[in-house]
């Protein structure tokens, strides 16, 4: 194929929701799309939760990012990652040294965790989940603490390592404290002979007034009730002073505990910086009314590295559907660029599709057109709204299997401890107490 | 529970498939049951290669220890790496320094692959594939070298990065390298966009006459010639003398590769070093007719770990459904010495069920009761009976799902490039030459 010289070409950095959104739109323009992300994968960043508490599978919730995306005749994908953004020059440069000239730009680049501040000493003892390795680890975290326990001597220790601090009430703190409830009061059940998993304490710590601040108000209170009847302990107008690897602390004192999973603080992806344009305190880009960034013509930022603002002013919320309407629209506004048909500065608007948040087994809240739903309804909603938006045969049949599965029995079959572990206390085969002492450290 | 002291103390070393059918055994039994195992998974290695090779995710073909003896009363787990055995004190010794006592013992503690002495140099390029965190770190290889073939300029290199070689044509080795083809010529095809998968050198190196030693002259004949018609270029006869980073070297040349997969040489588990027991060349303990251990009345030990001659004479093969009637068997005598009733020496027998080894899409070979199958029903034969063995509805409903789903669309799901990654080349985006030696290097 020749390609005259003229083709614009687009580059687009992160292939979650919006990045793919946006590289579809263009499928049928004369640009030469470029897609680049560090993972070879599209995650389905929503059940990831699933994924860090045994239910699912990586590959369940995640896709090749070439293969979604290969008989896009006009697209190549690079696996690499962004380090800066030659804005002049029109160019993208990258860890190992690749620079992408471009002419359009599209930055889908995410959000990641964030702990005010306090980045070095609490992400290694409170991970958040943001990626496949991230919930792999909690995954990790959580059924070695239950292994640990059943070694343990001392009954303080034991009570310590059967402690599960979750830090945010938004959807994926109340999803996370949820499903950990579930894994030690059902799962996990039968499958000790000293401790009894269903004794696990599960305490789930919002700094503001209730959970799920951004839903109405009954249905937080629904929410709440739900997880407390799965024995969640949930703690409201808790601001967190410290994490460490022997708990939580509060205002009022300190949860001794051994696990903690930071669903708090969110911050956005570099991309500002690599800009120098204005962002907001959590880091996003504040892009004018078509996702445009103000004095970059031809640079659109999207999903959860931007502060947009809807038709009404209010803000876009963080969650997929809006990152899916977002990189949409800047795709489509670069067709429009390159065609010279159609208005290339439409603003954005925002359609709110409404809000779901699972909680367990028949358990969740919805607001859907209005609508607010609670319990098994709720929940239904949530589980085929969910498997449809899976991407994929294949993926719709494992999960929902799964679902089935794990509806019918409570079982989960995920539960694999992988990669590096270390060693368990020993306390219940006699070891001398020099060596327990040690594990115990 | 008030449990008299006189309940005999059985310990198992190992939860694979013998180390499992014993402990099954003696669930009735009066005996106080300890499984052990480093990993809190039992693992169907049979289908391991399909992990690595992206057809399925770990959870598919493993399942937590605990769930799968909960029910079990006499019996716990314990989740400890075993680094002695003081036969004379009755105790094992664990890692985190735990000491088990025992009336009974098994030792069900499989194989690693070994490298005829070279494991210091060899086994840091050409892993094996006995563990999932084998699986992952090949699935990676495997993907990441396809990755950097597509980011290439120098095309010797190119070629290098796109030529796989499996060593050693045993079922693993056979089943690794049709699945590698496969994946190349179709699963991948459309998905890059300056190489074409489809030209990806495999070689298969068998050191022997042929492919499948263990099975019929023919079927290995037909193997070979499956495994042609797939892509594969066999090598037999074909000693390696060295593995580098840059490839393998025969005694008559080299094979340039960058990625290499370890199907060769088997290493018994350090059992028999434990007991400074007899071993043969390979590290297996040369059992006694009963599978238990000459001069230590009470250790029996099963499985891959074992040297064991059938009642023909004839070596039992290492192979998943001997370990399992191995186990089986000790259990057995176990539950008759702590009973008083039954022969608690008699000898094992073999019953072998026949043998199979995959190699694509409808492409197999297997013998069973003395039935020589080739192609689609050798194939169709396989699927069905190692969907059967899978332990749960769950795995069997996922599997059977997921190889439908390959079956018919040629789509692998799992290709996920997870754990660390290196940086990959970046000749494609005009890097600067610098940069390119470095990351070449």
């Amino acid at each position: 194929m020749i390609v005259p010289a003229s083709r614009p070409a687009v580059v687009i950095v992160g292939a979650g929701f919006g990045g793919l959104a946006a590289a579809r739109e263009l499928a049928r323009t004369m640009a030469d799309v470029t897609v680049i992300d560090r993972r070879n994968y599209h995650l389905f960043q929503p059940l990831l939760y699933q994924v860090a508490t045994s239910a699912l599978s990586p590959a369940d919730i995640a896709w090749p990012v070439r293969g979604l995306l290969a008989r896009q005749a006009n697209l190549r994908v690079i696996m690499d990652r962004v380090t800066a953004v030659d804005a002049a020059g029109h160019r993208v440069i990258t860890e190992s040294g690749r620079t992408l000239p471009f002419d359009y730009l599209v930055l889908a680049t995410g959000a990641r965790h964030a702990y005010f501040g306090h980045d070095d000493a609490w992400a290694p003892v409170a991970p958040g989940l943001k990626k496949i390795d991230d919930a792999t680890d909690i995954r990790r975290r959580v059924l070695i603490a239950f292994e640990r326990a059943e070694a343990e001597e001392d009954m303080a220790e034991r009570r310590r390592l059967m402690t599960f601090v979750v830090v945010g009430g938004g959807p994926t703190g109340v999803e996370m404290a949820g499903a950990i409830a579930e894994l030690a009061r059902h799962t996990l059940r039968r499958d000790f002979r000293r401790i009894d998993p269903r004794a696990a304490r599960v305490v789930l710590v919002e700094a503001g007034a209730r959970v799920l601040a951004s839903f109405d108000e009954r249905l937080s209170v629904s929410a709440q009730r739900q997880l407390e009847r799965l024995g969640v302990e949930v703690q409201t107008a808790a601001r967190v002073t410290d994490c460490s690897s022997d708990g939580v602390t509060l205002g009022d004192g300190m949860i001794p505990a051994r696990t903690i999973v930071w669903a708090a603080g969110v911050m956005a992806s570099p991309a500002g910086k690599w800009l120098c344009v204005d962002t907001d305190r959590a880091g996003r880009i504040i892009v004018g009314p078509d996702l445009a960034i103000p004095g970059h013509p031809g640079i659109y930022a999207v999903g959860d590295t931007v502060a947009a603002a809807g038709l009404d002013g209010r803000p876009v919320p963080g969650v997929a559907p809006a990152a899916k309407q977002m990189g949409r629209h800047a795709g489509r506004l670069i067709a429009r660029g390159i065609s010279g048909r159609g208005d290339p500065a439409e603003p954005f608007r925002y359609r709110d599709a409404g809000a779901m948040a699972t909680i367990g087994r028949g358990a969740a809240v919805a607001e859907v057109m209005g609508i607010r739903l609670s319990g098994f309804p709720a929940w239904l909603l949530w589980a085929v709204a969910h498997v449809y938006f899976l991407i994929g045969a294949r993926n719709r049949l494992v999960v929902a299997t799964n679902w089935a599965w794990n509806y019918l029995t409570f079982d989960r079959g995920a539960r694999l401890i992988t990669g590096p572990v270390p060693p368990l206390p020993a306390s219940d085969g006699r070891a001398p107490p020099a060596s327990r002492a040690e594990h115990a450290a």
